[in-house]
């Protein structure tokens, strides 16, 4: 298997990430972009999507229905966009948990551009631990807390 | 040419999307699903965009750079999504101005589900009007104004 | 459930697609255009999606894995681009299946362009009955044979 | 500008592809799959576009329309699924051309998992040169055709 091993995240991670425990690296390619020219809207939350499952993953919440009962549901999104990112560039989107709730966490993210090598675009995730089969929301066990709290390195979380 | 013709917003609207002046309808198709087997959030986003332009080109700002020099730009984007969406599936997409600004107006919508005959999704978008040559938004001509609360019924907006 | 009912493909077919036993109509959308202001390539391919599974529910092959152990995988695809397709138009996309093999169909598609009153684009798909679990193709049971040849109305397949 | 620098096609080219002038190494996203849970079909044709779009580049056919008068147009794509691509992965994917004609050009791609080191499909693309204003093809010019036989180390082209 020559799969890329998983990324250590103080290599080569933009100063202003540096808050962030998960970022990944995407390449910008010519089909992101619309009309406009310039890289579409919902690529941006294509890219959230992306860090927000490679956090779940670092956690262990990367089971998903159905070969699991219970999975993580996207409760709702927001990005503000503060740059136009133009084709060709390279992206580094980050993912760090900003709050837990009982039955829910909100991550927030920040995309790199390396061109501009600014934050182009910052938004907020909202998680819910959802039971698929019952179709309601279930409370984060206490040994996800901890991997995220070990993660972040933030105990008061 | 048999373009169909401008759809005539008070037809066939879903009763929960009443008072949005444009209400989108389309159907979802089989690849707007992801792994877990429901509608991709981003394909929410991709709809908003859809009525957010069909909205755009009832007021006469549909006329996009480079063709034109300023033209509306997105600078920010929330949906919170209150129920999957399953394929097979025909929803309809409102859009309303709820707020105009000096140089940006924010849209609110909603997207109705015929299949759950429920709103599944709601949101905001922030839409600037910008000046692409000099980089920087500009203020919101009366013109665009008038024909805004002409589309509402809203002479207080 | 208002899912708007299974549609008659006698009704407002285009005279073009007449010998397309399943036609299915879309809207382009805004998102659909690319840096070049045009619909996308993939999006055509998006298109044909669309009605090979319109097709394969008409024909009972719906059931997908992981719900089923067999299902329907996609193991070739062409697309002649004719036209560039602009936004907005309305497209209708025609499935027939030209070719029954031991493990495999051959469909047929066309694109029909509303705006243009013409054939935008035409292609094939090879689709092969896959056993999931065993990773191998399987032989289409004398019944699915016997619906494409209702379907189609052509015996001789 | 911290853009990664123009890819050198020798370094960490899978054998496989050793025989492509140009290959683009590009991740996996969760995003890419679809209800079955692997790769969408039309995520290869993005990936075909992203690479037959690195080509052009090298060649100098990368202006596009509207800036530039005439441009390159894809008059047709296939594709062969090998094999089916999950996430995560890396895939690299290589473009060549096959051959050159009078308007147009036939690229031949391989795409080429990391995971499973092996390629997982292959396909073509027709790209035309074409003249956007008086829509119709036009002749490759001598200085094109010199580019791509240098690029391919091929003067028999």
């Amino acid at each position: 298997m020559n799969v890329p091993p998983q990324r250590d995240p103080s290599e080569n991670l933009p100063p202003l990430l540096a808050n962030f425990p998960v970022a990944l690296p995407l390449p910008v390619i010519w089909g992101d972009q619309d009309a406009f020219g310039h890289v579409n809207n919902t690529v941006f939350l294509r890219w959230f999507e992306a860090a927000r499952v490679a956090y779940l993953e670092r956690i262990g919440l990367d089971r998903m229905p159905p070969a699991a009962r219970t999975g993580p549901i996207l409760a709702r999104v927001t990005c503000d966009f503060r740059r136009q990112v133009n084709y060709p560039d390279q992206v580094t989107i980050g993912a760090k948990v900003a709050r837990l709730g009982n039955t829910s966490l909100t991550m927030h993210h920040a995309i790199f551009s390396a061109a501009q090598q600014a934050v182009v675009a910052e938004g907020d995730s909202v998680v819910v631990l959802f039971d698929y089969e019952e179709q309601r929301p279930i409370s984060l066990p206490e040994s996800l807390r901890a991997a995220i709290r070990a993660l972040e390195g933030a105990p008061e979380l």
